[in-house]
């Protein structure tokens, strides 16, 4: 086992040496590694904020990336608040009363949880551990972009199979896992962009049928939203499934990236071979304490998102439009024409300061996708839709 | 050129796929890649919360991880309370406001700077865009540890010069980086953790000195402690230097991370191709820029500082130590004898309450290192040292 492992580190160092790094006029600047160069400087997604500095003014509402309007508890903001005299410390770099309370919480050990810097940064670091050039990589046409730029940024392989009735095809993944030897399947459940559900059974089907060196990276964001059954027991003695949670949705914090992943401790401990220890803010890990103690406050946000997708239905089909069943805190409405016609009126809403995003693939870009907002937002989102439709017909 | 990338890829995908990634024993688990298996699961830093825990109990001081226990202004704190209300929303990805507050007080452009999760997170950054397996990388023995583990985690080679007169040895580094061909080479003016500082005009001679296609990574942790003319004019003309500075030393944000670096466009931009676009926290965001905007407060913080440095090296000179000349918050005390002596005064200041730490490496590790406190904080300190030093001496 060592012995081979030797053999690959020489080997990967041999090749590497191989690797021509030359400009062909000699000048005074450093190289980008090969695979750096080959990367795009793209982002995954533009902000609202670079929307509103080219505007010339902030939106209206902000129901475009899936925040949560109704924010933390009132007792997280306090405990915030509080904790504002702790911040000349660094955050403890092991998140460790976090990932108590996230353990009792789950009924797992504390060693089978890492806190990082949203979904975002956990996904980096998984995907850094998993996958490299030569490796295959499963996911989506049209799901999370944020984990293709990880794959892509680490230089393996990323092949997508498309959404079956806007549902992310668990049967499918796994058949092209297979037929890839891929490395990770990526699978959101709930999904976003498109806000569907499968039930625990189809998820747990997909991780039984998992090719036998493939990890699962469940991503679980909007789990808070969906319904009861909609995720199986957590196994942590399974190696190839982590899952991805977030402070961003359902408790309404966003803003201080706090994720944490649930695996087996084999998988969890090699994350300290690669995340960056003291990444996390002090305030967010109290935070997100205060927040899992009032679980309370999450359900009455449950109980407002609920009647706010109800809303959003309600309003497209006044407008003659189908929304899309949704287990999240967003509702996909389906345009009803193509993905031009969608563009057009995600525009036409966007540019009357209405703050909304789309699905980026075929065929899920014939929907616009609207987060749950308070009254007042989803007043706008009711004044304006036919306006835009209107535009984006005539 | 194009050619030339074209071909590295396929060389290196070709070494991937030559890798060998069996198990020997048949089993149902993900297979680490040959990198990160080969990676220790180590931390750089053990943080002091997870001695509290194994003590039972808190320290009394905390005077070991060069924290500002003077905080931030308190308009900043102010400012981060009043942005609660915001933490909802996630940060701006492109910390927009920041970087343009930050580009107006260095007199640069708002594209020479990139903000991250601390200098930590960036150091990450940029060791993954300029090296990685086969490359080699120059630093000091007993230099920043969090960089050594970004090196190894990417693979490149980690070259080591040893510090002269505890001070980084500028020549040395460059005379290094020339016979290694090294892709980056680590130099902290002033230096963590010997408090040393250069003059301008050696870290000036050290960037003439690069080989051509060498980065310098330049970092000012501490500049705001250092005295005037420490730092070389900003020049981001030369796409051989990126500057790392921080919120978290002179204007005590450590649990905020907000850190910053200072470069050639192109290198700046090259860290959209890899970073957590949306890891920073909005309230840190905000915090910072109040921070940047109380000049006034951070002069005082440099003052407060600078008496507390001098009462450090008198509890020294008091006990028959001698204090290092320091141009950073801390101060580093030569205990005189040899490196177990330093572990042992060190032990016995930590077991009493008081967290300090001290150089992991020849010949730093005669010293113990210990951070500006309160005068209650230096009260105990000058209360341990000489029970410390008896008890290491007995």
């Amino acid at each position: 086992m060592i012995l081979i492992y030797v053999l690959n580190l020489a080997i990967s160092t041999a090749c590497a040496m191989l690797r021509f790094r030359v400009s062909l006029l000699p000048m005074k600047k450093p190289v980008l590694t090969p695979l750096a160069e080959s990367l795009p400087a793209t982002v995954p997604f533009v902000g609202p904020e670079a929307a509103e500095r080219a505007m010339g003014h902030p939106f209206k509402a902000r129901l475009g990336a899936n925040e949560s309007v109704f924010g933390p508890s009132p007792k997280v903001i306090q405990a915030i608040e509080k904790s504002s005299e702790e911040l000349w410390m660094y955050g403890d770099p092991e998140s460790h009363d976090l990932r108590i309370a996230l353990a009792k919480q789950l009924n797992v050990q504390s060693d089978e949880v890492v806190v990082g810097e949203g979904i975002d940064g956990l996904l980096g670091y998984a995907v850094r551990l998993f996958s490299g050039p030569g490796d295959t990589v499963v996911t989506s046409d049209g799901a999370y972009p944020t984990f293709n730029y990880h794959v892509a940024g680490y230089g393996a392989q990323l092949v997508k199979i498309p959404y079956k009735n806007d549902f992310e095809d668990a049967v499918g993944l796994a058949a092209k896992a297979h037929e890839t030897g891929a490395r990770m399947v990526y699978f959101a459940n709930p999904d976003n962009p498109m806000g569907s559900v499968h039930d625990a059974a189809v998820v747990q089907q997909l991780i039984d049928a998992l090719p036998d060196q493939c990890l699962l990276v469940l991503d679980e964001a909007y789990i808070e939203f969906a319904p009861d059954g909609s995720s199986p027991p957590i196994d942590t003695s399974n190696p190839q499934v982590i899952r991805m949670r977030t402070f961003s949705k359902g408790y309404g914090l966003a803003g201080a990236r706090v994720g944490y992943a649930i695996g087996h401790r084999d998988t969890i401990k090699a994350f300290e071979k690669v995340r960056n220890h003291f990444g996390m803010n002090r305030a967010a890990q109290i935070g997100a304490i205060a927040a899992l103690d009032d679980q309370e406050y999450l359900s009455s946000v449950r109980e407002t998102v609920a009647a706010g997708r109800k809303r959003i239905a309600e309003i497209a089909r006044q407008n003659g439009l189908l929304a899309l069943p949704s287990a999240t805190n967003f509702v996909t409405i389906d345009c009803g024409k193509d993905a031009a016609f969608a563009k057009s009126v995600l525009d036409a809403l966007v540019a009357r300061g209405l703050f909304v995003r789309m699905p980026f693939a075929e065929p899920g870009n014939r929907c616009i996708r609207i987060s749950v907002g308070h009254n007042e937002d989803l007043d706008l989102f009711e004044q304006l839709l036919p306006i835009a439709l209107k535009e984006a017909t005539g």
